[in-house]
């Protein structure tokens, strides 16, 4: 984070500026997620790669918002669609302000995305951004069509969270050097860092959504419990369980067994088949792999900051 | 329509082939509304716009595409933030499919809008594009914040409309001239075509919610009544109503008066007042003034197929 604080100050700035509008309810319901918290990962690993390839213009600041914006709006829709109450510890904005405005204002952030790439002005870095956009899109639905399906298996719930999460994470990290007018070498390399980076993110997301480390997360814990998500814990306790546990698991996930006594006993099975130590193990593994297509980049502080971002990124589980 | 019928072509193979994905839920909701009977006003206005200009290629065809997807995408998200069933006479998709697939497929079509542009490589029509999304998710959430305000007047409902519906037209005929490389002139002179057409458009649009012309449109009689939407033949019918009419009034847009009845009612008062044929009156106006921006260019078959979208876009109140 010192290592990007002046850029993401800059970064912040364009952020509080152009989310703006004549109606106020824009600025109003976006500040408040925006303002409530975010950590900003991803603007702020488009800015550890844009230092990691010594970058010392400032088009990244407005990309870097882009991404944040784009985040923004699909966290805005991602609330919706799972008719969530609590985000990052707050009330949702669509509990506060409705569904109809949360569609709509994240609709204008995604918009306003798109204008800052425009004023940048770089061809490749909307393609990059549009289809990621729209592979996150993708996720989404496919992550819809699983819901409540107990035997989703391990290859599809890996296709969802690279699309929905991942996808972004490799995008905001591969803008960086089509900024710095890096080598496609480094391009690739950048994009496998973000998009491992984001997978183990996303599957110590859903450990914690079992309530792994509650203090870390403002997210209600069983969420996905409740939803029907059939997430890698979920899937490793399924296959690993008694016929009996089977059957509670179908009950759960199928939404007949959704009451608080059920999910600690779905936490205790998860425990006792170790479905979130192995979880959050293959965020490791997964973590691994960021950091060896770090590689070719010579060692330094952009470098360390990166890594100390699979570190975090896994660390939230304990 | 004859005049583009051999481009439509062109561009409804762009649609049917751009809205598919390995996520079979997303042609299947999206072709439930794209298939389903659109007039495809928006997409045809940026090729009638090219013939007028004499533009003889096909990048048109793949930014009409575009342009048919982000409303398709406001379509799906218009239906959830309005809770709606009935759409061009046909069940809407947040009915069969539910609001969190409608949600994600909008986004999904916008995604694949923007990177259609990219594909087509202008960042004119990027930024013309990425604009008007923006102003249509503020007319949007500017309409929410208005909605079951009898106080609202015209001002701030031509404001709303200019926002929610007249932009995209505007930007339909706007990115005609880029793609022709035509004159500075011509971009100024379709922008205002479009934006005109489309504030026209509208007017009619919220007369025929009062029923004025049943057959013409599927969507259900009164829907805007019962979601307390001050469109204008209401602010004209409040301004001239009598202080029993404006009471009557006053209840039906909080809501505390929805029933059938209430809104056969309100057709009365509307017919009494003339607010209907006035609202259709300010169309003709605003339908003039489109006709008039086109002066510049010559008579022919493109001029004249615009001049007749505008006579179509009236037509519907009778």
């Amino acid at each position: 984070m010192a290592l990007v604080a002046d850029d993401m100050h800059g970064v912040n700035a364009v952020i509080l500026d152009r989310m703006q509008s004549k109606v106020g309810l824009i600025p109003e319901l976006a500040g408040h997620l925006i303002a409530g918290g975010g950590k900003r990962m991803r603007p702020m690993l488009t800015l550890g790669c844009a230092a990691l390839l010594g970058y010392s213009g400032n088009r990244h600041q407005k990309l870097a918002a882009a991404v944040e914006f784009i985040h923004t709006a699909t966290l805005l829709h991602d609330d919706v669609v799972d008719g969530s109450g609590l985000r990052r510890g707050k009330r949702t904005a669509n509990l506060i302000w409705g569904n109809p405005a949360s569609v709509l204002v994240g609709d204008f952030l995604f918009s306003r995305a798109f204008e800052l790439m425009v004023e940048d002005g770089s061809l490749r870095v909307l393609k990059i951004l549009s289809h990621a956009s729209a592979v996150i899109a993708e996720g989404e639905v496919d992550q819809l069509t699983t819901q409540r399906k107990i035997d989703t298996d391990e290859e599809q719930y890996l296709d969802i969270i690279s699309a929905k999460t991942a996808a972004l994470f490799a995008a905001a990290c591969r803008i960086a050097p089509v900024v710095a007018e890096a080598s496609d070498d480094a391009e690739v390399a950048l994009e496998k860092y973000g998009r491992y980076l984001g997978i183990a993110f996303q599957l110590v997301d859903d450990v914690l959504d079992y309530g792994a480390n509650q203090d870390v997360m403002g997210k209600g814990v069983g969420d996905d419990f409740r939803d029907g998500k059939v997430t890698l814990p979920v899937i490793l306790a399924y296959a690993r369980g008694s016929d009996e546990d089977r059957a509670f698991w179908r009950a759960a996930i199928t939404g007949e067994r959704t009451s608080d006594e059920d999910l600690a006993h779905a936490i205790a099975l998860l425990r006792q088949t170790d479905a979130l130590s192995e979880t959050v193990e293959r965020a490791r593994h997964y973590g691994r792999r960021a950091l060896d297509s770090l590689a070719q980049f010579p060692a330094g502080k952009a470098k360390s900051a990166l890594s100390e971002a699979v570190e975090f990124a896994i660390s939230r589980a304990y």
